[in-house]
């Protein structure tokens, strides 16, 4: 066993660029090997963490046994992949890395636009945001029938790429929810359902549920996000406590309606 | 001598990420290794080009011996590093190779911010501009601080960070040119002072002089971007044609005046 006792994650449970970082430690068979400390989004972030961070709120970080800081998922991917290379999850040949990296690049544009979908306040624009999503999952699909055909991952096994994208295609079970998105069961997005759903059943992604998603994310989808109170709201949706468990499921009709926190198990 | 005559670049000799790609073989030792295919980009892409690319008109694109195409100057730096290791640019230590990829990682606002400066046509937003590109100094220059304080470079030689930002240095002197823009000779610039002016001066990182960058991006100073023409214009200052070296300096005066192609000496 890697002695890695020192190795800390401060993550977000329900954040996708946390989820991340479990999955690929999952791959590798050391999620338990690191010391991953929960930090609640809607508080003030810790006067330590700042400390640590010199200022920078965005999770997850990580921190090495020495005391070095690393921010930003994707960095901290490499950091771990290269750091435990026994069981690699990235692709060691440099023209199939090359094209998990051409992939991976195409993240920041996919999540941020889910987000701003789930964000809209504004009726008129619902159908706008849902053609810009399809078009982002037309994108996905082209690049998958050129580079893995056959499916269902981009290579062999659920690898790098997966462990990026997966996260977000938990997150966006909020679409469905609260945006009535589905992809149509169209060619054109064949091959990227095809991969979606193949990466959302595997076995080291089961760090979160879609009712855990939907409940968590109410407020974001009210517009409100990062753990913000809304206006007549004493508690966050991303609150850790009540258990969400424990919460009825949230209103769907967020254009019509803003529950209370009574509604929503608060 | 590595016999890589069939690695092919599709580039544009003044575009700051093609630049990278230069830099990171000069470092190499095999900038002449490569073959360099110049595109012109005040013409639409030629449609062998677009069949290659699939339709992606961004260079630089990287076409391997067999065939294969990678996008993203980002990813074709890994590949090259990946492919010929013999003379690493990238830190090899995860730790280290973190560190130089979270600098990295602030390229793309950094970036983004110089050109939105640069093309800017309200001189009601020339100081607003100019405060959120110091502080986006600022933020390199704590950064800097905190990681490599004695300098110049992130670690002891000009290395991947370096080759990630000095076309952005070099392109920022047409900041310097039509926007007066100046780091002040204060503290919270000194570092990351420093460090711009070691990039500059790299043997590695001479593909281009202020003079080449302030007369083809004259036409970015009045806000058409990526080859496109203003009105009233016949040709680009983007045009591979006159040479830069026989025009005439442009105009600074970018919010009074709108130069001809004539008085551009195009």
């Amino acid at each position: 066993m890697i002695i890695m006792s020192k190795l800390t994650i401060y993550h977000i449970p329900v954040c996708p660029f946390c989820q991340r970082l479990e999955i690929l430690l999952s791959l590798k068979g050391l999620r338990n090997d690191v010391n991953f400390q929960v930090i609640d989004i809607t508080q003030p972030r810790p006067a330590w963490l700042l400390e640590k961070t010199r200022g920078t709120t965005a999770l997850p970080v990580l921190e090495t046994a020495d005391g070095h800081i690393i921010k930003e998922s994707l960095v901290i991917m490499e950091y771990l992949e290269a750091r435990f290379p026994e069981r690699p999850v990235a692709q060691r040949d440099p023209y199939r890395r090359a094209v998990e990296s051409m992939l991976t690049r195409m993240e920041g544009e996919f999540c941020m636009y889910g987000y701003q979908y789930l964000m809209n306040q504004d009726s008129g624009k619902r159908n706008a945001l849902k053609e810009g999503m399809l078009a982002h999952h037309a994108r996905l699909n082209d690049f998958l029938l050129e580079h893995a055909p056959s499916g269902p991952f981009l290579f062999e096994a659920f690898g790098w790429a997966e462990a990026v994208y997966t996260p977000f295609f938990m997150r966006f079970w909020f679409l469905e929810y609260y945006e009535d998105f589905q992809l149509p069961d169209e060619a054109k997005y064949a091959r990227v359902r095809e991969w979606r759903d193949a990466c959302i059943a595997h076995p080291a992604a089961q760090q979160v549920t879609k009712e855990e998603v939907i409940k968590l994310y109410y407020d974001y989808a009210k517009g409100a996000g990062n753990g913000a109170l809304l206006p007549g709201r004493r508690r966050s949706s991303l609150a850790l406590e009540p258990d969400w468990r424990t919460r009825p499921w949230p209103p769907k009709n967020k254009y019509e309606h803003s529950a209370t926190d009574e509604e929503l198990g608060l």
